[in-house]
């Protein structure tokens, strides 16, 4: 591993543990400032911030045993460094922000909780598809990889196709002072989302490259999808409050 | 590394971790002391000043890895003393900074949107582009450093201008009570501020006395700009919670 790739891999992990941190108090402490009805989406929130926070701390503890920075040189100790961490983290931490975005939009009791198990269902599934494939990257294993990123590709376009089409009548119900909110909202999680398939991507195109670039694009994809994310819902949230809605 | 050298760098970076761990327990003890309105303002400050603690943890950790003093001298291990970490913390820490001070002025939700979003984009740039000359130390490079140094003060200069002249108008409409104390607190924030670019270009002058130099003045100059900076905030906010302001 060459010096700069350390440092990227370090500081992308040390970034995401200070984020993750900053956020999981963020969201506790601002929860007093919702209306009762939303404050079990701050909770969430906040717990998928603790989740991701617990398991990049995990990830920067494995790292620093595998691979030490001494004399300018990259030391190798052949500990490993576990990245099955990540699918813990998503395993807990997708289904989670699925059910934020549900609750913040505060549809009937029957309505969250049908749409809520779906998307919860298809997110599990996504994530142990995409585990399965993790680990296929040298170049005859890169079949296998592509078959459990089509397989995870079925539940990761169920979701999308939900929060695209299925959730827009839906969200011209909400008020008018949050609309514009709720779209950038949905539109930052499909932005964000695109990035993991695409990263997943990585070790069919450079094989060599693809083991920096797939740690750093996660850690930075999932600042995204779980910290801005959790900032945007907070802040329908605060505004659906104000307005009594 | 001198002894005395040593002492500096590593009573000060302890130091730190001190006054902002205190500072983090502060804010949020006190921020049932103030009105709803300026509660989030006081989170920020909290939040803060508990990613600044983070930062310099992590970099006493990095020190006594690298530096031991034993029998009198100073020990060198090999391994790197991270100094990555003050630019991680700045990331997130300068842009959280001048939001705690957009929202205690209380302005109109579209003023503190846009005011906001322009210098929180405002300090990423800067962060970044200081990131990049930090590394030039030696003579060779002391050119890439000024290159740096002179395109961060451009970001830096926008928001200089925002709280010198734009702001002024807009403190005027403050309650008189605390005209003063913002009017203050600007003042301890532009002159805190003018340290960072004044000790980025200590290895212009003096390469042997520098690192310790930053070391020691990027940390006394966080401690001013984060911690005095909150606790002036607070009084702001705790003194218009009074007047119902």
């Amino acid at each position: 591993m060459e010096v700069v790739d350390f440092n990227l891999i370090y500081n992308s992990l040390s970034f995401a543990i200070a984020a993750f941190g900053a956020s999981t108090v963020f969201f506790f402490a601002q929860r007093s400032q919702v209306a009762p009805a939303y404050k079990t989406a701050l909770t969430l929130s906040g717990l998928v911030c603790l989740i991701a926070f617990y398991h990049h701390l995990r990830m920067f503890e494995s790292f620093n045993n595998a691979y030490t920075l001494i004399y300018g040189e990259v030391m190798v100790s052949g500990i490993r460094f576990d990245v099955t961490y990540r699918y813990l983290s998503w395993l807990l931490t997708v289904p989670l922000l699925l059910l934020q975005l549900v609750l913040v939009m505060r549809l009937s009791k029957e309505e969250t909780y049908s749409r809520g198990m779906k998307l919860v269902l298809a997110a599990i599934v996504m994530v142990l598809l995409g585990y399965l494939g993790e680990g296929s990257v040298t170049f005859s294993q890169l079949g296998d990889r592509w078959v459990y990123w089509l397989l995870a590709m079925i539940p990761f376009s169920y979701i999308l196709y939900n929060l695209v089409i299925a959730l827009t009548p839906l969200i011209l119900k909400q008020p008018k002072s949050v609309q514009n909110l709720i779209s950038n909202t949905r539109w930052l999680l499909i932005v964000s989302w695109a990035f993991y398939p695409i990263i997943y991507l990585f070790p069919m195109f450079n094989q060599e490259a693809s083991y920096v670039g797939i740690q750093v694009g996660y850690t930075l994809a999932d600042v995204l999808s779980i910290g801005i994310f959790g900032v945007m819902i907070y802040m329908i949230a605060q505004r659906k409050s104000d307005v009594g809605a």
